[in-house]
């Protein structure tokens, strides 16, 4: 075993290529058992074994410095920096994170999880190196799939014109998360026809030198390069020819489906946990707008390279044919194409997790917003227990969506009034509209179906009246409000209001104002960070009476990797808590 | 006169080749005219005015659709379009907007003011066509310096893909409002120099088809090449070459001078009205930094596409040599690459403007804050009363920036409070930092200099300890609060508290409990939207208790070349009305 001795990059210098060949075939076995006991990312660190070991056996890391975009194909770089043990000992497979993170080692430098940003990263640490007067290399590994985002062409064009030393990688394995899409990958193609010969060529229109690797899965082939362009006066692509899944037979062939796992079977590949009882809102999505395609030809699905996001499988993606639009991950465009196909008289419905929407802020406002064009924008997973590491958290879509003039952002607490909501949102014509998914599992409620939402603008749904403490659960968070509004019945003998929001974006004045006459308390309650949330909103509203507000979410903080319930009881999200505090005021 | 018979595209298209000339240049006399006496985007759009003549004369608008960028070289198009008379008749220059505005004219089909959205809102346009088995050419047209932006990137990318007609009209004239920067420019030289023949093609290597037009300035050429392209099954690049304030000498010269003018005299070019004293944070800023440079090689400013915005002419450019960096119109790749200088070791300082910002939402979370780096931003123009244009409201930068975790947004309120916070901004190395440059005129108060504002996170400064209502004013409205307060004690005898918070991203809870000794009511002023600001966080942190809030800001809504005046009045944002209110509440 060699991996046994690898303490350090210094170790794998020791090495022959023969060795590193062996090498590499440990790390794929460990990160294979790792996988599929643990989940994580599998084709991506399959396909960039043999490049990693050949990076640290030709480079100095961390004096060279190497950032990796997304870095979820990171693995082998951790088990290569002294954290081998957490891919090595179940016992310590969660001692990293799936991503790059300084706090685990000096060979990390930055906290990376959303796409296309790490030329641009590396483009700043050069420019420290050049400012400093150092010296040493710095690279930048980007797979294909994130070249389709706009802030990794921002990248490459100032690399070529900043002119010092700068490696790119493409690792280019043929797939993004589901395939590739846009114009470029015709252009990736040509250059893996031609060897990477082919004239036009979209790196060196950036102005950049290039080089291209035809088998990156070669620890031969790739030393050699690498030690080519080592110590380079100039910046330059390396274009590597990797197969995602590499080693892993299923993986090989189904690409999408091991992009990511949860635990599963090495032999059969199949899940080994279940995820709940089989419905979940993206597939219901899914199935609904297929339906609603085949009566109306000007639906369109759009998804910015995470088609799943919405139940939009492949086969589902076939089905839907030119009514589904994948643009890689390329959610300025998403947004700011469906604000036009609304335009244009089409039907345009963007799919997207909340931790992605950010990615977008400026088309929400100016292409959509301004423009008040009848797009509709699905939030999916927004809420705090959907995600838990750091670059992925859900919980900041309500203050980013919520604060832009003329969005409609609605919040649906069950199945029925998501259906409601989504057809209204699907039919209108007067407002852009998004609405965040509830994320807290398919429940069905007995609700009146409401037809046109547009009718009802910012009018709240009073489910009980009540006296003295009004609570108001806004989506996911509505069934807690339940929950309080029950136990301070049972417990405490007050019977609180309870109110259904809806509307994120607006505040019903005259519910609000009606509740002063038999009312002390007013709390709100909501699945998302409290600053520049909903509840604030409230706040403001009654700030000049009398009323008492309490506020409900989490508190402003990124936190990584967290324990749901420390958490939830950290900012006194349980229903014990909130009808003890609400006890104290009333 | 030809363009006096131009009531709509139609009138053109009866015109000749070499009438179309003349109209060129009647259209040209005119909108210097209106220029000189109105100021406005002068270079782009002479340089514009044969291409949209031709285009006008070739396409059939409005069922053809021209998409401009930034459409801030749209003005020939309005007259065109039915809108002549806001450039002929001085007494109507104010009736149309200086972007491309729907409600003016069914030839406008998005109100657009950022740069690069173009190829993506054609996209969309097409698609509707499309989708609804229409007929009819989309047309996008571009500046090359809007295709830095990484949008423009991913539209060029999925229009490949879409297949179907698509034409990008690329208009390079060799600038963006300064020079261009990247390697992409490179590309377009070579492009130029070798009439569109050479094989290393951006637009190529992007599943583009190409053609080239060497005198974009050339009604015949233009007219040849657009009727060539008219009606095309796919996307195709045209890239016209055009002269930047074609026509007039001063503006072909000092193209980054006059991209955009305040009213000139026509013989000189010298400003005919007078921007105040002279004296700016802009200009104070530059100068600042400059003298840091010297001292520090690691200081290094940034800007994307706009380094007027603090004070970096070009002269001053050149004097900071390595230590400017123009990334140009890529406010995403700034973003990130100024927190990596930072983690490397930099001091990197990013100038921009409130509007523009808006921009790199994802990256002021993931690159930045996400990882804590030292980074400075300085943001301008923020608050009301800077743009008007609906496009380019700087009011919502507070919501923005202040909810993401980390970082630490200063709101100085006079020049000795702002040099304070910029000296520690770059000095220290333990948070993002973004400072809200002053909107209200550089100000001098009689202040007790800060060292460390990190030793005071968060901790307001008590100006005036009063009782029964506290003023707290934010930043560039730390004055109206000094306003109110003195008219509290003159009008009514009410000897209120002032307080500047400095911290937009932080609540001083010690000063705010103290407060409700001696206090009734708080009041909040800033200079920005209330929804998702900083007197919604006083509303909250005051809700469960006795004390009443007034927050004062503009209500959420996009509002368009507003009289300040009544848009203050309307917010109750006056000293007369703010006082009036809190003399109803204590």
């Amino acid at each position: 075993m060699y991996i046994e001795n690898v303490k350090s990059p210094t170790d794998v210098k020791k090495l022959s290529v023969d060795e590193l060949k062996e090498l590499s075939n440990e790390v794929r076995q460990a990160l294979l058992k790792k996988l599929s006991v643990h989940g994580g990312h599998v084709g991506p660190n399959l396909g960039m074994v043999e490049a990693t070991v050949a990076l640290h056996y030709v480079f100095n890391s961390p004096v060279d410095k190497i950032v990796f975009d997304v870095s979820h194909q990171s693995y082998a770089h951790k088990m290569l920096t002294g954290r081998k043990k957490a891919f090595l000992r179940a016992d310590k497979y969660d001692e990293v994170s799936g991503y790059s993170e300084p706090s685990e080692s000096k060979h990390d430098f930055f906290v990376i999880g959303h796409t296309s940003t790490s030329v641009s990263l590396a483009c700043g640490l050069a420019k420290a190196r050049d400012l400093k007067g150092e010296t040493g290399n710095v690279i930048a590994v980007i797979g294909d799939g994130s070249l389709s985002g706009g802030e990794a062409f921002e990248g490459l064009n100032n690399v070529a014109e900043q002119g010092t030393n700068l490696i790119v990688i493409v690792n280019d394995n043929q797939m993004s998360i589901a395939e590739n899409h846009g114009g470029l990958y015709r252009n990736l193609q040509l250059l893996r026809e031609t060897q990477g010969t082919a004239s036009c060529n979209y790196f060196k229109a950036m102005g950049l030198d290039y080089i291209y690797v035809n088998d990156g899965n070669d620890v031969q082939a790739l030393v050699d390069v690498f030690s080519q362009v080592k110590d380079i006066d100039h910046p330059i692509v390396v274009h590597i020819n990797t197969l995602k899944g590499k080693g892993y037979r299923l993986a090989e062939v189904q690409k999408e489906r091991f992009h990511y796992s949860i635990p599963f079977d090495l032999e059969t590949g199949d899940p080994t946990v279940s995820l709940g009882n089989g419905e979940d809102y993206g597939d219901l999505t899914a199935k609904y707008l297929l339906q609603k395609m085949k009566k109306d030809k000007t639906v369109v699905g759009i998804t910015a390279g995470t088609p799943a996001v919405f139940g939009f499988t492949a086969s589902r993606r076939q089905e839907a044919g030119k009514q589904f639009v994948d643009v890689g991950i390329a959610e300025e465009h998403a947004v700011a194409m469906a604000s036009a196909i609304a335009a244009g008289g089409g039907r345009p419905v963007f799919g997207v997790y909340s931790t992605f929407i950010q990615r977008a802020y400026d088309q929400l406002s100016q292409d959509l917003c301004i423009n008040n064009n009848p797009a509709l924008i699905l939030v999916f997973w927004g809420g705090i227990e959907s995600m838990d590491d750091v670059t992925h958290l859900c919980f900041f879509d309500i203050p980013l969506i919520s604060n832009i003039p003329n969005m409609v952002y609605l919040a649906p607490t069950c199945r029925e009034e998501y259906f409601a909501m989504l057809e209204w949102g699907l039919r209108q014509k007067e407002h852009p509209v998004a609405i965040r998914v509830p994320n807290n599992g398919v429940i069905s409620r007995n609700v009146k179906p409401v037809k046109d939402y547009g009718a009802i603008l910012n009018r709240y749904e009073l489910v009980h009246r009540g006296k003295e403490v009004a609570i108001i659960g806004l989506g996911s968070y509505y069934q807690l409000a339940e929950e309080v509004v029950n136990k301070l019945k049972k417990e405490r003998h007050v019977d609180a209001t309870l109110i259904n929001p809806r509307f994120i974006t607006g505040i019903d004045g005259v519910l609000l104002d009606d509740l002063q006459m038999h009312h002390r308390l007013v709390v709100t309650l909501e699945d998302g960070v409290l600053d520049g949330g909903f509840g604030e909103k409230i706040a403001r509203y009654y700030g000049p009476s009398q009323m008492r507000v309490l506020n409900y979410g989490v508190k402003k903080e990124f936190v990584d990797r967290f324990d749901l319930q420390q958490l939830m009881k950290k900012n006194r999200l349980t229903a014990s808590q909130i009808a003890e505090d609400i006890c104290v005021i009333i």
